[in-house]
């Protein structure tokens, strides 16, 4: 059985605020905890309500009434686990890289990072004011991808003053991508859902890029920011 | 006030059966609902808690307890639609069209309507096992989309074998779609985010393609349903 100080601090970890102060975030699903479990994170403690194949001093059977009590989750899946959130390794400015301005909505993140890791892009850098990849909607969303993409939270300004990679941007009247020749080093800015890149942020951007649009005049007026970084990072890589 | 049968039959619209029992559907957001009054859509009844500039006799104010009562929202947002479903259009097959096999997230089903419309794709078929496009939620993701494409629930099986348009499907081992000729007359077919296309639909596919991985070998297995949708599109559409 649970203690009353474990179901404390595993619910806690829903907040940011209580994410940064325990190092530990919460993983759901065979799937995303079994990819996290063959990775470099490091396991803090697995709750699960039948015999996983794991043999680890951290793992616990623990009853149906006491993952409810964990999960956060409307339907809870067998299993619960908790990882030390790992030190995020150095940006590496030699090959293709994407970054977020205030990107808000789990999903979108989640989606993000599972996009990164398809198209071999192994470093994601995220404005402050983007939603924290430990949130427990983004690990659901990534299925296992956050292990291979390295993502840092950076001060973006600080960050696109200070680096020497060309900057690309998404913006509605930026030029036709299928038009443009795309290098194979570089960061790909991609803004917030409802405003786009922040005007501080489109002051350094080097390169305004925009995916046209084919439909009528009335047509849907932008793109969800997950299927243009889709639609985006196809167009860097296909040769 | 609304009365108890108003909010029985308005409730009763979350549920498919009910919807095509009265054929209506229910619309959330001004944005969304704006959108649909100005189409060719016909309302059925407006329920605001605030004056909105319209003037028709389906127009009522309500109060929020009301709006509460009938929202399919956590958060209920000022006003809800009710509007009747418009009858579909005959497929028109002389130009690029997109058909879904068993697509079962109605977020999925949103946001390919809403690439319909961004790409001037004018026609989205959808097997009988698709998620229904008069679905909450899927209203909800597609921002207004709805009204610019024209959606036809069949038979996929018996509409692949008697169309003579080419026919291209998204697999895991297709072609690499950045080497293929790709017509602007065909039918794109997405699978089930589970299953991709199934056995009897694959038999009737004439052009398999794919988009390639450029991750590590361990990267995630698939692209979601909707981006890879997105990415596809686009392909079609760059010259």
């Amino acid at each position: 059985m649970l203690s009353k100080s474990q179901i404390k601090l595993i619910t806690s970890l829903k907040q940011k605020k209580y994410r940064l102060q325990h190092g530990l975030f919460v993983a759901e699903g065979f799937k995303t905890i079994k990819e996290l479990l063959q990775s470099h994170f490091i396991l803090h403690g697995l709750y699960t309500t039948e015999t996983f194949n794991i043999d680890a001093k951290e793992a616990f059977l623990i009853s149906e009434a006491d993952l409810k009590r964990i999960s956060f989750l409307s339907t809870p899946n067998m299993a619960l686990a908790v990882f030390k959130i790992p030190e995020p390794k150095p940006i590496d400015e030699s090959k293709l890289i994407v970054a977020l301005d205030a990107v808000r909505d789990p999903g979108n993140l989640g989606t993000i990072i599972r996009l990164c890791d398809w198209f071999g892009i192994s470093d994601l850098v995220c404005s402050r004011e983007t939603v924290d990849c430990f949130n427990p909607k983004v690990i659901q969303a990534t299925m296992g991808s956050i292990t291979r993409v390295n993502i840092n939270y950076v001060d973006l300004e600080i960050f696109l003053k200070e680096t020497d990679m060309p900057s690309y941007g998404a913006f509605m009247e930026g030029e036709v991508v299928y038009n443009k020749v795309l290098g194979d080093r570089g960061v790909l800015v991609m803004g917030n859902e409802a405003n786009g890149i922040s005007k501080a942020i489109e002051t350094l951007i080097q390169e305004k890029i925009s995916i046209p649009r084919f439909g009528k005049t009335k047509a849907t007026e932008s793109l969800n920011v997950a299927t243009a970084t889709a639609i985006l990072l196809s167009e860097f890589k296909r040769r």
